[in-house]
């Protein structure tokens, strides 16, 4: 077994075999999303130097990007202290929400308590998907 | 029902009642660690401004840094587009990880596919805990 597989191996994947990986941007530090790994999905990561994910509601290995050509070179790949998290900084092709904001993470709690939307939109997703 | 109750609620909580949050350093954007929350976590986190978590393994809520005096105050929270998803930015007093080190993401996947520390301790996690 290689060395690669010992480390991709020795991680710890919850009881449907998958662990959480953070997608930030290399260059400005944001966090663009999560998504969900299985030992797969993050093997053809680093071989390919693009994310990969396990899409739990369509129990399927997805390159992300592979609709919208949205898709996140690798630049690091990091693991936590208890070994059952990821984050991964990627290079990201126009923007990582699939509505259009450059990061998921596009709502804030404001002081009343509600969710109010603070990214502006940067591609229109009726025009990508 | 107040509106930070109703933003609370409309999360998507996993079978466990639980919601992943991913905290990032208010100032350097690092991802510092990521714990989980339930509603009860998120409302206290809210109501402090100092982040607590639901400890899958004690079965218990947390203040974090309750221990070592490391708590973290609230900057801002946001939430993903598909609502099951986190992101709480913080002052982080000293360090996130209890290993002594800023980050919990200490390790990185090096080029021969082995984990490397690649940041330095803090503190000395003998001292505090």
């Amino acid at each position: 077994m290689g060395r690669l597989e010992e480390s991709i191996g020795g991680l710890k994947y919850n009881d449907q075999g998958l662990i959480p990986a953070i997608v930030v941007d290399a260059e400005t530090k944001q966090v663009l999303m999560m998504a969900w790994m299985n030992a797969e999905a993050l093997a053809r990561t680093v071989r390919t130097g693009k994310t990969h994910f396990w899409s739990r509601s369509r129990g399927k290995l997805w390159l992300k990007g592979e609709a919208s050509g949205h898709t996140q070179e690798v630049r690091g790949i990091y693991v936590d202290c208890d070994m059952d998290t990821l984050v991964v900084e990627v290079l990201q092709q126009v923007a990582a929400c699939h509505e259009g904001y450059r990061s998921c993470f596009f709502r804030k709690l404001d002081a009343n308590g509600v969710w109010q939307v603070v990214a502006e939109k940067v591609f229109d997703p009726d025009k990508v998907y």
